[in-house]
């Protein structure tokens, strides 16, 4: 039988998984496989601390550099995080002809080139499931499964713990920040949380699809990223009724040759199954011109789904297999999100007079943009909320009817935008 | 550059997909993958009729052996149906020593073990992913992208036909042959939609991902299977006011060591994801023990979605891949229907007497069978709904109990009931 030798840099939650994982499944991966997959030793900068699995003194070290040059060493796995030792870890490994898996969506966005070059020149693969979607084996489905097809777009909810903030909000009527502190007392959010908040590790991850879908350079600093922190329970509640949910969606989609990157709050249409997608699980909306829509869901972190994508990987590359000669020098075009075309939600907080509908409409109409339904709530003596739903714009346009509407004497506070999704009503 | 050749038997529906595919991608795949897809000839009893797309005559012959016994073919995709010639034509190109590439889900469910015996010996692949869930790449998820997790539970609506139905029932209100009509009006169900209504290929798909699921042999004439014929619009309204859908699931899953086969009607609770996918739309549900809850979703019919899966079978077998030696030969044991356990909803057509709920609910304690709630429909003269919701229960007990209540005098039409999943209440 075929043994493959695997060591694991970093033994945090993910490694944990895997090494379980490993160890637990190799009879199971055995008969399915007819590979044995050997951990031959895991590295932390911390090997004293107590784990959910015990691991005997001689499969521990403290250095990285005995896994990387083992010669034994088949596969590395890196699980440390971050872009800087966790780039040397990999680019050593690649240069002593390690295969590699890994799950840092943040080096491969922001590195991703210079490492798939190197391992595309010394013909070795890297494994990066894990990398988006947790234990959704989305890396596969659209690299082998939907092979046949052009991806004309993808959706994804991507980052589970804005997901949970949001659908807290939503089911629960509470504000950001109290939806934030709940994510926080359960775990689903860092004692920092900009990464996730700010929209950042999407903008990872849909960098990472993106280059898979279109064959296109990883191009992290074109993606455009909004985070959900001005999201209120009042948007919220507005967008229900007008029959939407907001997501943080993370989309890439091509239209004329020209891809489209972004992040931001996304108001859904209810009825879609992606607005169904709630608290930690993600989804990833993927439509492709053969197979038409396609979604898949599931756990986007933790320790067991994760490591479930890495052995996935390891698995696939210890057979010989992982498919595409994985080159990403596509050339392309990004849309200049001031270019893209969306259907919008506005709120406006206006004084209550007759006439504001007439003067907003009318800069509305002086740049192109379509009114499709409003909602002005209740008379009150001082300001209240205009809501307003448009078919499709250009941002361009948008951005510059806000500045104008801004200075307007009635409209008392910064106007709010959120971009729509859906078919035109 | 590799270049693979193709035969293809059957130029119907997902012939033609699978044709306008190979054709069309030709170059993205050879892009994405350094490998040539020649479509070297197709094979159909009426090459005269006109198709979406043309082939030049020398591609077309009315005899499959030409592609059969071709010494330049290394795949064949059978794409004929049924399980009589389809059969022989497999059995046949892989005693010629091709791979075979099929959608045909009758005749794996009823001739796979069989058909892979042949294919392992010879060292041959055999690519099913069209077989299940349309273009949803299902197959490769749970070889692959699950191979390290133990399939816990499988839970699929795989009949686009039923699904469509069954929507139909519930949005409009309508009654089971209605929506058949509407069905067959629209092309989503044949003249004789026997396979489809009875649940039959639900079973025939759920057989093949049991195989793969546990590694066990092909075991359709295990599978308990009733279909959706019965279903009323009164049974789908009652399960509303529950806050359940009725669905056509296809269910696999093992409990100590034993596995339950099964298609049935099902209640499962609204929020549930699987509940929102509607129309003629797929979707299964897997639940791996590494990875927790997943579902895959997309088009589970269709010429050009059927292609997708069907070309991304080829390709996989072109680079050498197809993974797992399929061997499915794990000694295993399946649950007699009697004694599965479940949640079960009862409609009783009752004379409105008091008393009445009484002698029911003594009948189910003598069987062990205990009430969740009950649903009494307002009063009249003759013979009123009763509807009970129960805890989990013997579905032996349930059997038992329903003949004894059939029989009380009170009762008076034949009594009805639906299995319920979701957490108890």
């Amino acid at each position: 039988m075929k043994q493959v030798k695997v060591g694991i840099i970093g033994f945090g939650t993910v490694g944990t998984g895997t090494v379980k994982i490993l160890l637990n499944k190799r009879d199971l991966i055995k008969k399915r496989t007819g590979i044995d997959l050997v951990l031959k030793k895991v590295a932390d900068k911390n090997i004293e601390k107590p784990r959910e699995i015990s691991l005997p003194k001689e499969l521990l070290t403290t250095d990285a550099g005995e896994i990387i040059r083992d010669p034994e060493i088949d596969i590395v796995v890196e699980l440390v995080g971050g872009t800087t030792v966790a780039k040397e870890f990999i680019m050593e490994a690649l240069k002593n002809g390690k295969h590699v898996v890994t799950a840092n969506k943040a080096l491969l966005a922001e590195h991703g080139n210079e490492i798939f070059r190197e391992a595309f020149e010394r013909g070795l693969k890297i494994g990066f499931e894990a990398s988006v979607g947790g234990g959704i084996p989305i890396i596969k489905v659209m690299k082998e499964g939907l092979v046949a097809n052009k991806m004309l777009a993808i959706y994804g909810i991507i980052n589970g713990t804005t997901n949970f903030i949001l659908t807290k909000m939503t089911d629960e009527g509470i504000d950001f920040q109290d939806a934030l502190r709940q994510a926080q007392t359960l775990g689903f959010a860092e004692a920092d949380p900009t990464l996730d908040i700010e929209g950042i590790d999407s903008a990872h991850k849909i960098t990472i699809l993106a280059s898979l879908a279109y064959g296109i350079p990883f191009s992290f600093d074109r993606v455009y990223c909004e985070g959900i922190t001005k999201i209120t329970a009042q948007d919220i509640a507005f967008a229900r009724e007008f029959g939407y949910k907001i997501k943080l969606l993370a989309i890439a989609k091509i239209l004329n040759g020209e891809i489209e990157l972004r992040v931001h709050p996304t108001m859904v249409p209810e009825h879609y199954l992606i607005s169904k997608v709630d608290g930690v699980f993600n989804a990833i909306y993927v439509e492709g011109d053969s197979v038409g829509s396609t979604l898949y869901y599931g756990r986007g972190a933790g320790s067991m789904p994760t490591g479930s994508a890495v052995v996935a990987d390891i698995v696939d590359i210890a057979k010989g297999v992982n498919t595409m000669p994985l080159d990403f020098s596509e050339k392309y075009s990004i849309k200049p999100m001031e270019e893209i075309e969306s259907m919008y939600y506005f709120r406006f907080t206006a004084l209550d007079r007759p006439g504001v509908l007439s003067k907003i409409s009318g800069v509305f109409g002086e740049h192109n943009i379509s009114i499709a339904s409003v909602i002005q709530k209740g008379r009150a003596q001082g300001a209240v909320p205009l809501v307003i739903l448009t078919h499709k714009a250009r941002e361009k346009d948008v951005l510059q009817a806000l500045e104008k509407i801004d200075k307007l004497p009635v409209v008392s506070d910064k106007s709010v935008f959120i971009r729509v999704e859906g078919e035109e009503a």
